[in-house]
C-alpha cells in the first residue's frame, strides 16, 4: 500500500521551509500560516478585511450574497458513495450554506490532464448535473484547461458559487459564545475512511461509503425553528479537529466536548485505529457542526432529527468561557485530554 | 526548442476520440465541441439554458449580476509582462467586464505542486494584489489545495468573479447585426508571442511583452459615450480568429474583414512567420473587440483611443448579412479568404 506517506513531509512553519508540502493543503495549522503569512501579505489591501474565509458575505445592491470557492483534486476520482463531481458540487453547496444562504448558482473550472478517458469526464460531468439538481443550483458557467500529460492527475475541478443569506441571518464562527451548545448532524469520518479504502484496494470488510450531501436543506430546517444560530461549519479536511479549533479561536472562546458522545461509526473507529488516524481529523462531506444558545438546543436538534441528512444529530459539547482558542475532551475516565488542530496532512487528496 | 508540439494530437471531434487531447483546452472548435457533447448533456437540467459561455448574467434581489471563472495553467508563471498571478485577476476582470459588467470581488482557488517555492507563491500573490488593486477589485475568498510532485506543475489558479451589470447595459454575442462596426481596441498577439519567447530561451530581437491589462474602465468610457454597444469580447485563446466565429455563429451574422487594417505588429509578425502560427488565432490579454452600430462607430473610436488601453484602437471590419456564421478577410488584392474558427491548439498552456 502506497499512500503517498512516502513523499510527506514533516510539517514546519511557513518561515522554515522554502517549498510547499503536501501538509499546505490539509486545511490546517499549515493551510492557516499560508493564508496569514504568505497569501494575505502578497494581497495587501486588495485582500478581504480579516481572514479569508471559506465563504465571504458581501453585500451587493442591497442583497447579501454569499461567494465561495473550493478546488477538488480527490485521488482516486470515483470511490464509494461518490466522486470527484459530488464532491465539487456539494463542497461549494457546503461552502455557502454554513453561511446560512440558500445556494443559486455554481461555476465550474476543469484542468483535465491529457490522455484522460472522455468516458470518465462525462460521468464527472453526469454527476455534477445530479448533485445541482438535488441541491436545486444551476451550473451557468465554466471553463476548460488541459495540462500536458505528468502536469495534472486526471481531472481538477474548481467550483465556485453564489448564494443569498436571508434577512436577520448571521452566522459566522465569531459569534460562538460561552453556554452555546455544540452539535453535530450525524457519524463522523466516513468521507475520509472511504476514499482511504480505495486507494489501493485496502478493504475493511464493512464498505464504507463517502457521506457528500448538500446541507442547504439541513440548515434551512435549523433556521426555521427561530433558534438563533451561532456557527455553523462543515468538519471537511482537518475534521472536527480543525473546525473546532478554527471556532474557538476565531471567538476567543473554549470547547469542552464529551468523548463518549462523540458518534464515530465502529468501521470508521477500526479503520482508524489500523492506520494509525484520529477520526476528529477525519474528512466528512456530508456532516455541519453548530453552535446554538443551550435554551434552543433541543428544538434545532429535533429539526435536524427530522431531517434526511441530520437523523443522527445529537449534542457533542459545550461552548465554555475557560481556556479561550483550546478544545478539549472529557474522557470516559473523567480526565480531559486536549484536541489539537492538525497541523499537516493526514491522508493527502481527500478531496 | 521543445514546445509540446511532440505531444500535440491531430485534432478529430470529440466523437472520434477516446481521451482528452491538448486541444480541448485551447479555445476553439474542439473547447466548443466538449461544452457541446459532453458537459451540457451531462449537467442536464442543471445546466444553464443554450450555451455555458464565459460568463452568466443572473438576476439577484433585482440586481443584475454577472459571474464568471477561468482556470490559469500558464507556462512558465512568469514571463515579459505579467505572471499567472496578474492573468488570473485581469482575464475574469475582462470576462466580467465583457458583458459590461462592473467587476467586484474575485476568489482565488490554487492548487499547487508540492516541492514549489515558497518565494515563486508569494510572488504570484503579490502581483494578485497589485492586479487586484489596479482593477479595483477585492480578493475576497479562496482555496488552497497541494497534490504531490507529479501530478502538478507549479502552481495553477482559477479565479471566479462576480459584477454589477448597469441598469439598460445588454452586451452578448447574440447581439450582433449586420451594418455594426467591427473594432479593435490595439494591437494583436502580444501575449502569445510573449509567453513563447521565454519558453526555451527563445528571443525574436525586439522583446515582446504580454499585453495582460484590464479593461472594465475602457468599457466603461465606450458605455459613457451613449452608444448603443451590441457585443464585446476579449480575443484570448484562439485569438481573434475564435472570437468573431463564435460571435458569427451566435448571432448568425457574417463578418468582412478588410486584413491591411489588422493591426499586428512587426515583431509579432515576426515571430509568427518563423514559426508557422497565425498571427489572428494568438492570445491577447488585454485587447477587446466590439461590435457597435456604424453610426456610433467614430464616437466610440474617439473614446476608446482616449483610454490607456485603447491607444491603438481602430475599424477592422464590418457585420453583414452574407454568409451567416462564417468570417472573411478582405486581401491587399482584392480577393477574400475565409478565417477559420481554430479547431485545436496552436500553443498549449498560454494563459
Amino acid at each position: 500500500m502506497t499512500l503517498d506517506f512516502e513523499s510527506w513531509t514533516c510539517p514546519v512553519p511557513l518561515r522554515d521551509t522554502p517549498a510547499i508540502v503536501l501538509g499546505h493543503g490539509g486545511g490546517g495549522a499549515m493551510s492557516a500560516e499560508l493564508v496569514r503569512h504568505l497569501f494575505l501579505p502578497g494581497y495587501g489591501s486588495a485582500g478581504a478585511p480579516g481572514e479569508l474565509g471559506d465563504c465571504a458575505v458581501l453585500e451587493i445592491g442591497g442583497t447579501r450574497l454569499a461567494f465561495s470557492t473550493d478546488g477538488f483534486v480527490v485521488k482516486p476520482m470515483f470511490f464509494p458513495g461518490g466522486s470527484i463531481g459530488d464532491l465539487a458540487v456539494n463542497g461549494t453547496v457546503n461552502d455557502l450554506a454554513m453561511s446560512g444562504a440558500t445556494p443559486l448558482h455554481l461555476s465550474a473550472a476543469f484542468i483535465l490532464q491529457e490522455g484522460t478517458a472522455l468516458a470518465e469526464l462525462g460521468r464527472i460531468a453526469e454527476a455534477m448535473g445530479a448533485a445541482a439538481r438535488a441541491a436545486g443550483v444551476r451550473l451557468v458557467t465554466g471553463d476548460t484547461k488541459v495540462v500536458d500529460n505528468g502536469s495534472g492527475d486526471g481531472v481538477y475541478v474548481t467550483t465556485a458559487g453564489i448564494g443569498v443569506v436571508p434577512e436577520g441571518v448571521d452566522i459566522r464562527p465569531g459569534r460562538a459564545a460561552p453556554g452555546d451548545a455544540i452539535l453535530i448532524s450525524g457519524d463522523l469520518g466516513a468521507h475520509g475512511v472511504a476514499v482511504l479504502s480505495c486507494r489501493e484496494g485496502l478493504t475493511f470488510g464493512t464498505e464504507v461509503r463517502s457521506d457528500t450531501a448538500p446541507l442547504h436543506g439541513l440548515v434551512a430546517a435549523m433556521l426555521a425553528t427561530g433558534a438563533d444560530v451561532h456557527v455553523l461549519r462543515d468538519p471537511t479536511r482537518g475534521g472536527v479537529a480543525a473546525a473546532l479549533n478554527e471556532i474557538a479561536k476565531a471567538a476567543g472562546v473554549g470547547v469542552e466536548l464529551t468523548e463518549r458522545d462523540l458518534p464515530v461509526p465502529g468501521e470508521v473507529a477500526d479503520a482508524c485505529n489500523l492506520l494509525g488516524l484520529d477520526p476528529l481529523q477525519v474528512a466528512n462531506e456530508g456532516k455541519l457542526v453548530a453552535f446554538v444558545p443551550e435554551p434552543h438546543a433541543e428544538q434545532v436538534l429535533e429539526a435536524m432529527r427530522a431531517h434526511a441528512y441530520g437523523k443522527g444529530a445529537r449534542k457533542i459539547g459545550t461552548c465554555v468561557p475557560d481556556h479561550p482558542g483550546m478544545v478539549v475532551a472529557r474522557t470516559a475516565l473523567g480526565g480531559t485530554r486536549v484536541i489539537s488542530m492538525p497541523i499537516g496532512e493526514q491522508l493527502p487528496r481527500i478531496c
